[in-house]
C-alpha cells in the first residue's frame, strides 16, 4: 500500500479505545446494569423473570411523551389508516403522505425549513459532510471545528468531512481557541451541542458574535433541550434565535424529550430542501425512512406540543428538577436543563454506587470513558416530567446515603 | 492547515457529484417522478388532490410483507402491550424483552448471531469499520477492498473504515484484482453486496475459495435477497453456506422483503455479540433503537417466515417473474431474483419513458448516475409477490410500446 500507516487513526482508532474503555463495560454488564432487557409499566420497568422492578432515572423522555396515551395511539392509527409498514422505496422516490404532514407541522412549528430523518445520527452523517464541503450555503468548503464534547453521533462523522475540508477539535466550549481560527482562516464551520449530554450547555451569544463577526457557521445538535425548552419546545438554541439564518442548522433527535423516534434538522426558512433529494442527501434519501408507526406519532407528538399540555407538561418537569435540586444539589442544580451529573471520579465506584441503587429501586446509569473523561466518572441523572415527585425524593435520599452529598 | 488539500476528495467529492448528479434529479422532480407524496391502497398509491393512482413497479418490498396484516398487527399489538413508544435510553443501557425476542427470533430463523439495528445503513456504519480495524476478529488491521458496485451505505463509510485501515476500489466482481492483493497482503476483506441492486449477484463461489486460500474476510450486504430465496428467507449468501464461518458477515435490511424496518448482520455462532455493547458498538449503542412498532412487526414476520406461508409468498413472487420475463424479456430474464433492468443508455429517455408510463398507471424508478453508471440509465424494475399478474402483464405492455423491446 502506498498510504503510510502512521496518517491513520486521526480520528478514530478502535484498538486504542478497546484498550482503554472495553473493561469497564465488561464490568458493567457482569454487574447486571447495561445490556439490561426489560419489561415496562406505568411506574418503571421490571426484569422479566426476576422480582426486580425499578424507576428509570437515566431516561432521556424529559416530557414522558414516549408513555403519552396520544402519542402510541398516533401510531396504532396511522397503521389502521394505511395498513402498511412503510412504503419500501427510496424515500427520495416517495414518501407517505403523512410524511409531509409531519415535516410542514415541524416546520409551522419551530418556524423554520425542517427536514426529518430516521434518525438524529443519520440526519447528521447525511448533512454534516455538506456543512465541511459548504454545499448548505455556497458550495466551498469549509474548516470544520469540532467541539471536543460534540455528541459521538458528529464525532463519528469526522473522517467523511475530513475528507471534504480540514477538521480541527476544539478544547470545550473555548472560544478564544475558535475565534483564533477564525482569524486565520476564511471559512469555517464550528459543530457543537446545543444542551450537552453531561449537563451544561453552548456558549451561543459567544457564537453568535463570532458568527456576526467572521461569517462562522454553526451546527447545533440540540437533541437534549427539544420539547424540554421553549414556547413551541423548539429547543434551547432555537428559543434564542429570531430567525434562523444561512448560517445555523439545528439537528435534534425527535426520540428525547419529543417522544417519538427520528431526527430532525431545522434550516432557515428560504433553504431549498430540494437539494436533498438528490445524491446529496446521502441516507436521507437511498436508506430507510421513517415507518408508518413513526410517522403517526410525530404527528400527534406536534400536536400535543400544539395545545396547551406542552406548557403543563415543561412546568411538570421544571417542578421535578426543583424536588431533586432540593433533595440532592449537585454542581448544575438550578439549571433548567434536565441533566444532572454526581461525579464519583472512578468507574468502579460510579458502578458500585448504580449497582446499590437498582437494588434499591432506581436505575441510574454509570458513565465513564469515554462516556465522560477519565477523572470525572459518576452518575447521569435525567429528570422527566412524568417522575412522580415521592419517586424523586426518595432516589435523592438513596443517593444521600450511597454516595453522600455531592463534592461539586 | 498543516493538512494539504490534495489528499482529501479520496472517497467523497460532493462538488464533483453535484456537477455530475444534480441536474437530473432536478429534472426527475419537474416531471413528478421523485419527492412524491402518497396514498396507499391495496393495490398501489395516489396522488393526494389528484386523479392519478399507479401500481408501484419499484417497491422493495419484494412478498409485499410490509402490507401483510399479521405484520401490521404486529407492531399494533406491541404498541397495545407495551403502550411506550419506545424505552427513551441508549440501547447499550436497556432495551425491551421485545428487543431479545427479536434477536434470537432471527438467530434461530437464519441459523447465525443476529445482531439488529435501526436500519441495514445504522448497522454497516457501526460494524464496517470494526472490519477494517479487525475488531470482528482479532483486532489487527485488514486492507479493506470495496467492490465498485457495493451500496451507498458502504460507499459513505469508506473515510472511516480509511482512518483503521487501507481501503481499495475493486473493478465489480473482478476476482483476479482480489486475488492479486490477497497475494500481495497478508490480511484483506472484501466488501459487497450479495444481491445487487441493479440485478446480478456477487460471484460468491470464487470468493469463497480466495477465503479459504488466503484467508479472506466477506462482508455482503444481501438486503435484495433477504425473505426472497432459501427456506427459511436467509438469502442468496446465506443460503449457499453451511456455517457461517468467522470470517463471513452478512448485513441485511428488514426493509426490503422481510416487510419491516431495520438492519440485521449474521455472525458465526461463535461470536460474543457483547463486544457491540461498549463503545465499539458506535451508533447500534448511543443512538436511536427499534421502535415498539418495528420491534413487534419483526417478530410478527419472524412468524410468517417460519410458517408455511413464506414458500407460498415465495412462489408467487417467482411466478411474477416469470410472467414478467414472459412478457418482456431483459437481459436478466430467468434469474430467481426480482429485479430487471431496462437500460436506455440516457438519463433523460430513462425520465421520459418513466413519465409515460406514470400516466399509463405504473410508477417505475428511472436510474441514472451515479446509481447507474453513466451510459447504463434506464428503468428498475420490482418484481413482487403482491403484484396481481394482470397487471404485470399490463405493464410489461406499456414498456413494449414506450421503449420497444429490450436490447440487452
Amino acid at each position: 500500500m502506498e498510504m503510510s500507516v502512521d496518517i491513520r487513526n486521526k480520528f478514530r482508532n478502535t484498538a486504542k479505545m478497546t484498550a482503554l474503555s472495553y473493561d469497564n463495560w465488561q464490568i458493567a454488564k457482569a454487574r447486571g446494569l447495561v445490556d439490561l432487557f426489560v419489561d415496562t409499566d406505568r411506574v418503571g420497568h421490571s426484569l422479566p423473570g426476576t422480582e426486580t422492578k425499578f424507576v428509570n432515572m437515566s431516561s432521556y423522555s424529559y416530557l414522558g411523551l414516549n408513555r403519552h396515551a396520544a402519542i402510541v395511539q398516533g401510531s396504532i392509527d396511522a397503521l389502521l389508516d394505511e395498513a402498511i409498514t412503510g412504503l419500501a422505496i427510496a424515500p427520495t422516490r416517495m414518501r407517505p403522505a403523512l410524511a409531509r404532514s409531519a415535516e410542514q407541522g415541524l416546520s409551522n412549528l419551530f418556524d423554520a425549513t425542517c427536514v426529518i430523518g430516521l434518525s438524529c445520527s443519520v440526519m447528521t452523517s447525511a448533512l454534516l459532510p455538506l456543512v465541511s464541503s459548504g454545499h448548505l450555503v455556497d458550495g466551498l468548503p469549509r474548516v470544520t471545528v469540532f467541539d471536543r464534547h460534540a455528541h459521538f453521533c458528529m464525532e463519528m462523522v469526522k473522517p467523511i468531512c475530513a475528507d471534504e475540508a480540514p477538521v480541527l477539535v476544539a478544547p470545550h466550549n473555548d472560544i478564544d481557541f475558535l475565534e483564533d481560527i477564525c482569524k486565520r482562516e476564511d471559512r469555517v464551520a464550528y459543530v457543537a451541542d446545543g444542551a450537552y449530554s453531561l449537563g451544561g450547555t453552548t456558549i451561543l451569544r459567544d457564537l453568535l458574535y463570532l458568527q456576526d463577526k467572521y461569517g462562522l457557521f454553526l451546527w447545533f445538535d440540540d437533541s437534549h433541550s427539544l420539547s424540554v425548552l421553549g414556547a413551541n419546545g423548539e429547543g434551547f438554541v432555537r428559543s434564542q434565535l429570531g430567525e434562523i439564518n444561512p448560517l445555523t442548522v439545528i439537528s435534534a433527535s425527535l426520540n428525547k424529550g419529543f417522544g417519538c423516534s427520528g431526527g430532525v434538522a431545522m434550516l432557515h426558512k428560504g433553504f431549498d430542501t430540494s437539494f436533498f433529494n438528490t445524491t446529496n442527501g446521502g441516507p436521507l434519501t437511498w436508506s430507510q425512512s421513517l415507518t408508518t408507526a413513526s410517522l403517526g406519532s410525530i404527528v400527534a407528538s406536534i400536536g400535543v406540543h400544539r395545545d396547551g399540555e406542552l406548557s403543563e407538561l415543561q412546568q411538570n418537569l421544571q417542578r421535578n428538577i426543583t424536588v431533586f435540586d432540593e433533595a440532592y444539589p449537585t454542581g448544575l442544580a438550578g439549571g433548567e436543563l434536565p441533566i444532572r451529573m454526581v461525579t464519583t471520579g472512578n468507574a468502579e465506584t460510579a458502578m458500585d454506587i448504580s449497582q446499590r441503587l437498582l437494588k434499591r429501586g432506581f436505575y441510574c446509569a454509570p458513565v465513564y470513558f469515554p462516556i465522560t473523561p477519565r477523572g470525572k466518572e459518576g452518575l447521569r441523572v435525567m429528570v422527566r416530567a412524568d417522575h412522580r415527585p415521592e419517586d424523586i425524593v426518595a432516589f435523592a435520599e438513596a443517593l444521600t446515603e450511597e454516595v453522600g452529598k455531592d463534592v461539586f
